[in-house]
C-alpha cells in the first residue's frame, strides 16, 4: 500500500484582535494556554492589516474580538484575521463575539432596510469562519442567520446568582424593559420565581410624531424592580423605565443586562438617576471613565473559556446550561 | 454589428399547488388572470408528480401553496414546482406561503434541535426560488432566514379592521397571549389606541415538571379583551389565556389570529370556550367542518394579489402598509 | 509555541428517523453499537420535530431513514435531522438512504417537469449532508446528482445467491422487464451463466392513447424466467410481464426486486399471480400485511453495516463488491 | 422621483468555438444573423486564448462548439469563451453543445472513477454558463447533471424520416445494439411500427477475463436491421453487432446514430462491413477523409436554431417534439 | 394562454454612501439624474443604518462609495446599502468604488498575512453585489478576485492630457516611483513619446533591518521627470523618489496619481518639497485642508458617468479607451 | 453513551497525472514514498479516463501534475482526477502545479477578454480541490483567485545559489527582463547584493502598428548580466533582450528562469544566441531533444517534497523561505 500514515492530532489555538485583548487574555488564562503573538496595526489611511507570528496550520482557531465601538473596524478586523486564518491553513475557524454587532438589525423594520445582523453571519461566512460563539443575542433567532453551528451562551446564571444573593428573594419583580425582553424575563421569574411585569410603550395618541409613553404593565408598588435587558446603549430607554416604576410605587430599581455598550451619555443618565444598581458583563470593554460607584461587572471569561474548552474537546455545550442552549 | 434584436416583455404566470387551490384561484381572480393549467399527482408510494401544461419559458412565476396539513407533502410539492420552473426557464420564480410552515422552530430552544425555519428558506433557496412572499411570520426574523429579498405582508389591518368595526374601542384592551406576541400586541395598541395586558405564563414553583401557571399582567377587569395572536393551532394556550382573563374579571374576550392552523381539538376547545368571537383570515383553509358560529374568516386574497402586482410591477409592497413592510 | 494539542479521535454515531427504525436496529446490532437516542415527534398541524438526547459534538454521522411512504413526511425528517445535526457540530453526515426516493423521476420524460431525484440530492445537500449511501438507484447516474461521495451498494450478490441457492441454474433464463433494466439484468446473466430475455413495451398501433403491449424479446420456452427489477411498486408490470412470459410457454416465473415499495394493489396482484416467489430485500418495511406465502425477504442490514463500517475506518467500500462499487 | 427609464430590450448574439464553425455558421444561416467576430489562437504551449471583437454587453448569448477531437481542447476553448462572456456583461449564456463530451462517463462503473459527464456540467457552472443546449444526451439522466435548465434536443425524427423515407418499414426490425440503447430503440419502434431485437453481450464462460459475446435476443432473420445507437466512436460495437446480425439471418443491415465521433479505425471498419448503410449529423464535423459511400451526413443545424429562436423569443422548446424533451 | 403580459423597462438609479458624497453629487449631474434620497445615520455604538427613501424594486442599483477615511466605516457602509437593495428587490446591484479599499493587500508578501483585496470582493459579492466599477486598481489582477464583470477604468488620459498641456514634451522623462508601477509607467512613455526611468529600492548592504536606498535607474539629468504613481497615501516613497532625482541631475519633478489618499504627514511633506506640482484626481475626497497651491485636482466624475451610462445602456465600457480595459 | 470510538489517523497519499511522471516520481522518492498505482488513458475520441487501484478513502490527497503542452490536455486530466477523488471520499485534495497553466492570462489586457488564471482556480475549486501548491506565479496575485489556501513556492534560493556559486557577484548585474519582472529582479539584487537594470519595451515611434523597441535603462557596459525571468516560453523575449543588454557594452549574458516551457523555436534561439548560460528548474518535463550544451536544470522536487511534508504534518511552509511565503 503507498502513502504515509502518521496519527492525528488538534491543537486549540486562541487569537485576539485589538478591540478588547483584556478579556482575550482572561479567557486564555481559564485556559491555561497563551494567545497567539499577532502583529496587527492600521495604516495611514485605515486599512487595517493583521499577520499571525506563529504558524497555524492545522490548527482550531478561535478568533475573539469583542464587537465594541469603532465597531466597523473591529468587524472588519475580525474578518480579516478570518481570511488569514483561512489562507493559512487553519483546519476550523471559529469566531468568537461575546457581543454579536448589529444584531437589533435583526429584521426590516421598515421597506428598504437592511437585515444587517444576516448580512454580518454572511460576511464571516464568506470570509472562512465555519462556527461562531456568541453571548445572548439580542434575539435567539439570530442564531439561524449564520449558515453553521453557533454556540450561543447565556449569561442569565451569572447575573442571576448575583442578584439573588444581594437582594430579598420574595421583595423583587422581574420587569422587562419593552416587549422584545418579555420571553428573557420570564425565565428570570422562572429561575427567581418571582413576578414580572413590564414597560408597555405606547404611542401617545395626544401627541404627533411616533412620541412613546412608558407605561407599567403589572404590580410593583413596594416592589424590589429588577430590569433585565440584554444589553445598554444610550440608557435613555432603561433610565425612563425606571421612572415609570417610581411613579408606580417601587421601593427600589435594579438594572441588569449582559452587554454594556455605555455609548454617549449613558454613564451619565445611570449615575445620575434613581437607579441602585447597574450589574453588567464584560462581554463588551467597560473603561475606568465608564465606572462608577453603582455599576458592578461581573466576567464572561469564565464562561467563554469553558465554551471552548467543550467545542474543542468534542464536549457538550448545552450540558453547561442544563440542556437549555 | 452582429446579433438580433427584439422588445423587452416580461409576463406574469400564476401556479398553485394542491394545498388550497380556492386561495390560489381568488388571487387570480384579483389579478384577473387564471391560473396556469397543472397536472399533479402522487404516485402510488406518495411521490409527488408535477408537470406544467403550458410554456413557462421567461415567465415571472409566482408559485402559491399554503403550508396546510399535510405540511410536509405540501411543502415538498412546492420545491418540486419551483425546481421544475426552474428547469423550464422561468425567468424569476417568487415562492408565496401565505402562512410559512415550520415558522415556531425559528430558534434552537435546547440543545441538539434544528432550526427548521432556515431550513426550509435554504431548501426553497436549493430548489431555485428568487424569493418569498408570505403573512405575518411567527418572528419576523425569519425575514433573514433566507437569502433574497422577502415581502413581508400584515394582516393587521384587515383583522383590526373588523375588530373596530364590532367592538366599542374605549372598553377594548388588546392581550398578548405569551411573551413572544407582546411587539405585535403594541401594533395593536397603537393602532385601536387602547392598553395593553399580558398572559405570563410561569413555571409553577408547587407542581414539578415544568406545570405553566398563567398569570394575567395588567388590568382587564369590566374590559372587552381582544388577545391577539399569530396562530391558533391546537387552541390550548388560547383557551387557557381567556379563561384566566375571565377569572380576573374580564366582561369579555374575543380572540384574532392571522392564521387558522385549527389543529386537532381546536374547533371544539373554541367553541365550548367563553370566547365570543373568533377572527381569521384564510393564509390557510379552513373547511366547512371546521367552521362555527363565533368563527368569522377575512379573505387574504386581496392582499396576496396586490402584493403579487406590486412585485411584478416594479411597484412597492412597502406603500401597501404606510412604510411598515 | 501557543495552543494546546490533544490525540485525534473519532466517534461513529448511528441515527434513525421513524420510518423504519427497525432495519437501523438491526444495523445498529451488526455494528455492535446502540442508536443515538433521539426525540421525535409532529405537531398537530403535521410539522415535525427532532431532538437528540445526547451530545453528537464532531461525531461521524450516519443517519439512516428508508423512504417509504408517507414518502414526503420521512424525507423531510431526515431534512431535519440533518440541520440538526449540523448545527449540533456533527463532524461529517452521511444520508443512509436504503432506498432513495424519487429516483424514478431522474429526467425530464417530458417537457416542464422537475429532475425530482436531483432536487432531493440538492435538499439533502443544502441541509448538511456531507455524503450518501444509498443501494441498488434507480439508474446509477443518480449518483452523479449529489454534489459529493455516494456509496452505492448492490444487492445483487445478496438477492442473486438466493435464486442460486433454489432454482436449477441451466433451466433460468433471466428476465428485464422493461427497457431501462436491461443493463441489471445482464450482471444477472453474468453472474449466473445464462440466457437473456427481455419485455419489449411498445404503443399498440391498434389502440389510440398510448395503450401499452408487452412482447418478449428471446426464448422463454419451457424456461424458469426470473425477472430482476429495482423496485416493486403496484406491481402491475411485474404480473403484465410475467402473464407475457406464461403466453410466451414459460414454465416458471420468479422475481426478484431490491426494494419492495408495494403499494396499492401490489400485493394482491403478487398473490394472485401465478408467479412461483417473489424475493425482495427489507430496504423498505414490509409490514405484516404485506407478506404472503411465495414473499422471501432477505435483510439487507449486514450489507449496510458492513458499508458503513468501511466508511468510518476509511476502509474500502469497493472491496465489498469486487471493485464493482 | 429619481432614476432614469429606458425601455427594455434584449439580443441575443451567436458565439462559435473553433471545433467546428461550419455548423455554427449553418446556424446563423438558419437563423439570419452574423456570427459575433472573435479572435481566438493558441499560445505557443498550448493555452488558449479568446477575445471578442464586438460589444457583448448585455447580450443573449449562445456560445456553440462541437466537442470533438481534441476534445480537451474544445471544451476548454468554450469554457473561456463563457467566461469572457460573464466577465464582460453578457446577460444570459447558453452552452450550446451539440454533442456533449465525457457523457459516457456518467457515473463510477466501478470504485474510485470520475463522474466525468457531471464534472463537465460543474466546469460550466462555475465558467458561468446559465443554460445548456444539446442534443440526444448519452442517458437522459444528464440533464439533471446541470444545475439549470437544459434544452435537450432529439434528432429521432430527422434520422427516422430518412429511414422510413428509404426503406420499406414492413421489413424493419429496429435493433439496440446494447442494453443501454433499448430504450431510445423503443421510441423508434413506436415511431416506425415495427418489432424490436437487442444485441445482448454477455461475458463468455469459456474464456476468462470480460472477453463477450454478442448474442442476439429477438427475431431478426430475413429482416432489415436498423440498429439504432446514439454515437458510433470506433466502430467495433456496432461492425461486430451488425455481423450477429447476418449470423442470425438478417437481410440487411443499416446503422444510425447522431453523433458521428469516427474515432481511429472506425471509418475502415463501416467501409469494409457488410451494413449497407450509415446515417449519421453533422453534430461533430465529419471531415471530407472521413466521409465513404455508405455514408449519409443529415444536418442538425435547422434544430439548434430552432431551439435557439425559442429559447431567445420565450418561446417552446418541447413544442419542437410533441411534448417530448 | 395565462398570464399577465407587459413591456419591459428598466430604471437606472444612484445612490450614494456618506464618504464623498460630492463626487456622487457630480456624477448625477453628468448623468442628468437626482441621487436617490437616502436616511443614513450612525447608532450611539457606531453601528450603522441606511434606509432608501424611494421604492428601489427593480432598478438598476448604481451605489457610489469612495473608500477613504476611516475605511472600514465606509465599506461597511456601502456593504450594508447593497444589502438593503438586495433585500428590496433592485434587479441588479453594482458597487461603484473609485479607489478600491485595501488594493494593496492583493497578495500575501509573506506567510499567515490575510489578502485583504479578495476578502472585500468576497465581501461585496456575499452583501449581493453583481458587479463592480473601480477607477486604476493597485494591480489590474485585482479584477479577477471578484466573481463577475469589472469595470476598470482608467484616468492615464486625463492625468496625461493635463501633464502634455503643460509641459514640454520634449524634456519629459517618465519615472516609474517602484518595481510595481513600471508597467505602468511604460503607457505613460507610450503616449507621451519619452523616456523612462525607475526608481530602484535596494536593500542597504551597510545598514541592517531592512533599510533601502533608492537608487535612480537611467538617465534623468537635466530632465523634466514625471513621476507616475496609482496612489499617494504618506506620500514618504514619492519625496524620497523625487530627492533621489534630484540628486541624479533631475531639473524638475512633477508627480501625478489617481488616488490622492493623503494621509497623515503626506501633504507637508508635498508641500515642502522640490516638487513643482502635483497632479491628482478627486476618485477620494481631498478637503480644503489638504489642498496647497502645488495641487492640481481633475475631476473623475464624467468618468464615472460615462461608463454608468454605457452599463446601463448596454453599450461598451471597452469603447472609452480605445480598447484598452 | 452510543457511538463507537477510535484514534484518528491520517494517511499522505501522493499521485501523479501522465503529463510528468518522472518528477512526481522523484517528489515521491524524496518523501520515501510510493506514488498510488493509477489507471489512466484517453478514450479514441480524446476523452481523459482515470481510475486508482488502491483505495482512497479519507486520505489526504497530493495531486501532481505540470501544465506543460498539451496544456488542456493536462489541466482536465488533473481536474477528473480530483473529481475521482473527491467522489472517493478523500478527506482533502491539494492540486500540485509546479507550473500554474494559463497564469499570463492573469486579468484582462484589453475588454472582452477573459481571466483565464482566475478561471483555472475556479475550475479546480469546482472539481473539489480544497488547496493548491504551486511555484513562482506569474504573478503572486493569483494567489488570490483560488478560493482556499495556496502555498506559493520560491525557486530563487535554489536559482540564486547557482548563479552565486558560478559568477563573480562583484561583475554582476540583475536585468529584468520587462516592466512585469521588476519585482522579482529586486529580490535576486538584495540576494546578490548587486545592481539593476532593466528592458523597457517602447513602442517604436517610426513604426505603425505596436512594434516594440528595447531598451536597456540603467548600466550594463562591461558586466555579467544576469536576465531573471518566470518563464521562458519561446525565448522571443529573451533573446531580443540579450541583444539589447550586448548592444550597450555587457560583458556576459546569463538567463535563469523558473519554468522551461521551451515552445516552438525556443531552444534554437537560445542555443544560436551569445547568452552564455540558461538556468531552469524541471517545474515542467525538459525532455532530451530540448537540452543543449549551455543549458543547466535545477530539480525542484526536493522543495515540493518539502512543502508537502510541512502541509500534511501541519509544519509551516512559511519556514522554508524564512517568513518569504
Amino acid at each position: 500500500m503507498s502513502g504515509i500514515k502518521t496519527h492525528g492530532e488538534k491543537k486549540l489555538m486562541l487569537f485576539s484582535g485589538r478591540a478588547y485583548p483584556e478579556l482575550a487574555q482572561e479567557v486564555a488564562q481559564n485556559l491555561a494556554c497563551e494567545l497567539v503573538p499577532t502583529a496587527a496595526h492600521d495604516f495611514a489611511n485605515g486599512e487595517t492589516f493583521v499577520r499571525f507570528l506563529e504558524s497555524v496550520r492545522g490548527c482550531d482557531a478561535f478568533v475573539i474580538q469583542s464587537h465594541t465601538a469603532p465597531i466597523n473596524q473591529w468587524i472588519m478586523e475580525q474578518l480579516i484575521m478570518v481570511d488569514a486564518l483561512k489562507r493559512a491553513s487553519a483546519r476550523r475557524i471559529t469566531v468568537v463575539a461575546p457581543f454579536f454587532g448589529y444584531a437589533r438589525q435583526d429584521k426590516k423594520h421598515r421597506g428598504r432596510e437592511p437585515i444587517s445582523a444576516r448580512l454580518m453571519a454572511d460576511l464571516f461566512k464568506a470570509a472562512g469562519a465555519d462556527r461562531l460563539i456568541t453571548v445572548d443575542l439580542h434575539t435567539a433567532q439570530i442564531q439561524g442567520f449564520f449558515d453553521g453551528p453557533v454556540d450561543h451562551l447565556f449569561a442569565l446564571e451569572l447575573l442571576a446568582d448575583h442578584v439573588a444573593g444581594t437582594l430579598d428573594g420574595s421583595q423583587v419583580t422581574v420587569v422587562a424593559p419593552d416587549a422584545g425582553r418579555v420571553r428573557v424575563a420570564e425565565r428570570w421569574t422562572d429561575r427567581l420565581g418571582c413576578p414580572l411585569a413590564i414597560i408597555h410603550k405606547r404611542r401617545d395618541p395626544m401627541v404627533a410624531n411616533e412620541v412613546k409613553v412608558f407605561e407599567v404593565v403589572g404590580q410593583v408598588e413596594g416592589r424590589t424592580c429588577v430590569i433585565v435587558d440584554d444589553m445598554i446603549d444610550t440608557g435613555g430607554t432603561i433610565v425612563k423605565a425606571a421612572e415609570a416604576l417610581f411613579e408606580q410605587g417601587a421601593a427600589r430599581v435594579v438594572v441588569t443586562a449582559t452587554h454594556g455598550v455605555l455609548s454617549g451619555p449613558a454613564v451619565d443618565r445611570l449615575k445620575n438617576s434613581r437607579i441602585s444598581e447597574v450589574v453588567l458583563t464584560n462581554t463588551l470593554p467597560i473603561t475606568a471613565d465608564k465606572r462608577f460607584d453603582k455599576l458592578t461587572v461581573l466576567s464572561i471569561a469564565s464562561l467563554l473559556a469553558s465554551a471552548i474548552n467543550e467545542v474543542f474537546h468534542d464536549g457538550s455545550v448545552t450540558s453547561l446550561f442544563d440542556g437549555e442552549v
